[in-house]
């Protein structure tokens, strides 16, 4: 077999087999298949597609190219929800707790930010103690008494998917719905879960601007989950503006406290009841308003917010700051952003609001940068909200030099017209 | 400017700026821009293309990516010659002897075999003591004295399409109309000539298989002489049969004298006769007719094998190989194929002809192989001779091993049917 004639064949529109597929990838992990034979395939298949049968072959092969974590000892009671991103997500902060509260097991690996969005563990990183690295052991043995664990990705998982997805951002090649789709379902399948929720986001922060381009992503991927014999369901959820009120790392971690306490209604709980409903839906084989009710229930009687603390002092985090999270790190300058006009927000530009708080230094420009935990923007005023001249719109945190950049920034993601618009449904469709 | 968003731009169908191309070709050439960037843009080229304007412009800068030939010395009398590569293709032997015998400056550097087709440079290395290497200075000085003059490629000429064309050749991306065309023309253009007369083979042994295909590169081609300033015109000639009737280092050699001892006519000639005619009608502003009756009077009043002679011992040959053929370097064995069927030969796939007689010791399978100058075939039966059980097919000449499975090649290249069919014509179109 010669790479040469499989990226011939995908060239000419031709479907791959599995051992061709199987080649390639084997090879290209071992580093025998050279980058420019596998940005060529990239290429040609970002114009020619895949087939499902072609796309479940590659999840897999991918899947195996490194370590798959095994959580067999769970039976069929492990939980894995996974997000394709957005500003503001912090939804694995609520439901994580809320379904080990139900008695799932949430075993949870995520990754840092990068760009506009934030990654769950810099969120949970700006908890004083809170140990994201985990042995594999210990790992297991948290989920197994406490009913949940979140750590950052461990061990050799994927190689495969790294090294063609590092290729694949230089080369122009990531937004192909059989790539996006087998990157995000191989790490979820070596993850190990038997019980899976995609939150597929969509909107103008998200990767998927269109309902139809989500759901098109959030079919496939279901489609091979359940070929990879793994129980799953996908939620579309809105990301065209940013999910709750706090962008930044500890604001964030304050906002899920306060829906645990159920101190907070609004979209960030609306989103995370609907995927945590999904999550114990699959663990419990229950119906969807049974699954609910449990749910709103275990917010509501705090064992969810119970569930948060004894997590959060497993993985070693102040306890403390959880109970009040004014301990949580404060930044020392704060800058209000005020309305200039009279009328209705009618659009904030997730992705624009996101560069905003990585300007204020809540995120990443690059892998090398330092994040400053405190830092970030409370959200006054949301889409539909009325404003007048002189309102509050927005507060933003910072430790060092100027705000001004990010208030342009956050501005210029603002829509402020006479008349009130329709806004899109927060649950847009649920995928099962 | 970033080679990502170049790729992007090509990927999406947009068309490259000047300033684009040249930062990719400057950058790639130097070493600043990866394998893996390239294959991609070359893959998002074979699908997306590009417009004549930008073709022209990669074409300009792959030309200058290294030295360019100066051969101002010559002003409009230089004249070089190039085909898109056949078996049995021994033309340039024929006609750079012509077209300098009339005055034109005739200078052409030419490439070793490859695969199934034989190179210009390994056919003239089979006369003892031809050397393919002369200097820069010997050159030139060789074409004012001689009028001619064929060497292998010399200098670093453009090393961006030779980087480019390797890539491409491992990444299947080879059969892109302006890749393709600027690859050659890249090297035409650097290689200086004021006029140059392109031989497009079309058919089973050539690299475009249709007559529309190849029309369509020959125009581009020309469009790019044009534009790049030279002087040209283009001849789409048959190959869906071998060219004449010997292939083999020694024996094509053998071919060619009988042409210009005016003692063979046939489809070598013919062929021959035909670029000759547009060489001398660009180099020296003639109509068809008058360039045409020159190159035939050039034939046969002899004055073109003097000029070969004279050639040939300028660059250091054995003048008595080529006065008497038969001192050529000779094979040990012959093998007589002989027709085991009655009827017509119908074709003659000009592939499995090239591979039968690589296997008999005449080309390379690979870079390192050495050619055996004696082996090869005589053809004694062509398309459209009528043939009887028992009849001479052809004869295969070897030094070494066994002829039996040159011999299966062979024969599985003819077809024999009861019934005579039309053959392709031997010049397709002419473009000026």
């Amino acid at each position: 077999m010669r790479m040469y004639d499989i990226i011939l064949k995908k060239r000419n529109g031709e479907e791959l087999t599995d051992d061709e597929i199987a080649f390639f990838i084997d090879g290209y992990t071992k580093g025998e298949i050279p980058d420019y034979q596998a940005s060529a395939l990239m290429m040609a298949i970002f114009y020619k597609g895949m087939t499902d049968r072609e796309t479940v072959c590659l999840t897999d092969r991918m899947a195996h190219s490194g370590d798959m974590v095994d959580l067999s000892r769970f039976g069929e009671m492990s939980v894995d929800k996974h997000s394709t991103g957005g500003v503001g997500d912090k939804t694995s902060l609520i439901v994580a707790p809320i379904v080990a509260s139900l008695g799932g097991k949430v075993t949870k690996m995520s990754g840092r930010g990068l760009g506009h969005t934030g990654g769950t563990v810099d969120k949970l990183e700006s908890i004083s103690g809170y140990n994201t690295s985990l042995t594999p052991d210990a790992f297991l043995s948290q989920v197994e008494r406490v009913g949940m664990a979140i750590i950052g990705q461990t061990g050799n998982l994927t190689p495969a998917d790294k090294k063609l997805y590092a290729l694949r951002d230089v080369t122009a090649t990531v937004d192909s719905i059989p790539l996006i789709t087998s990157s995000i379902m191989s790490k979820k399948i070596a993850a190990g879960s038997h019980n899976i929720v995609l939150d597929v986001k969509v909107g103008s922060g998200a990767f998927m601007k269109t309902p139809r381009d989500a759901e098109i992503l959030a079919e496939k991927m279901v489609g091979i989950g359940k070929a990879c014999g793994r129980n799953i369901a996908a939620v579309i959820t809105d990301m065209d503006s940013p999910l709750g009120n706090n962008v930044g790392n500890a604001l964030e971690v304050a906002e899920t406290v306060s829906v645990l306490k159920n101190e907070k209604k609004g979209d960030l709980r609306e989103v995370s009841v609907a995927l945590a409903t999904e999550m114990v839906s699959l663990v419990f084989g229950l119906k969807h308003d049974e699954a609910e009710k449990k749910v709103v229930t275990a917010i509501e009687d705090g064992s969810a917010f119970e569930k948060m603390k004894e997590w959060i002092a497993a993985q070693g985090g102040d306890v403390a700051q959880i109970e009040d999270t004014s301990l949580l790190p404060r930044a020392k300058f704060s800058f209000d952003v005020l309305s200039d006009t009279d009328g209705y927000i009618t659009e904030m530009n997730a992705e624009k609001i996101g560069k905003a708080s990585v300007m204020l230094g809540a995120g990443r420009a690059s892998k090398e940068d330092k994040i400053d935990y405190a830092a970030g923007i409370v959200i006054n005023k949301k889409v539909g909200d009325k404003v007048k001249k002189g309102d509050l719109l927005a507060t933003l945190y910072y430790d060092n030099g100027s705000p001004d950049n990010a208030k342009k920034c956050y501005l210029s993601a603002l829509k402020i017209e006479p008349k009130q618009k329709s806004t899109p449904p927060l649950i847009h469709k649920i995928i099962r």
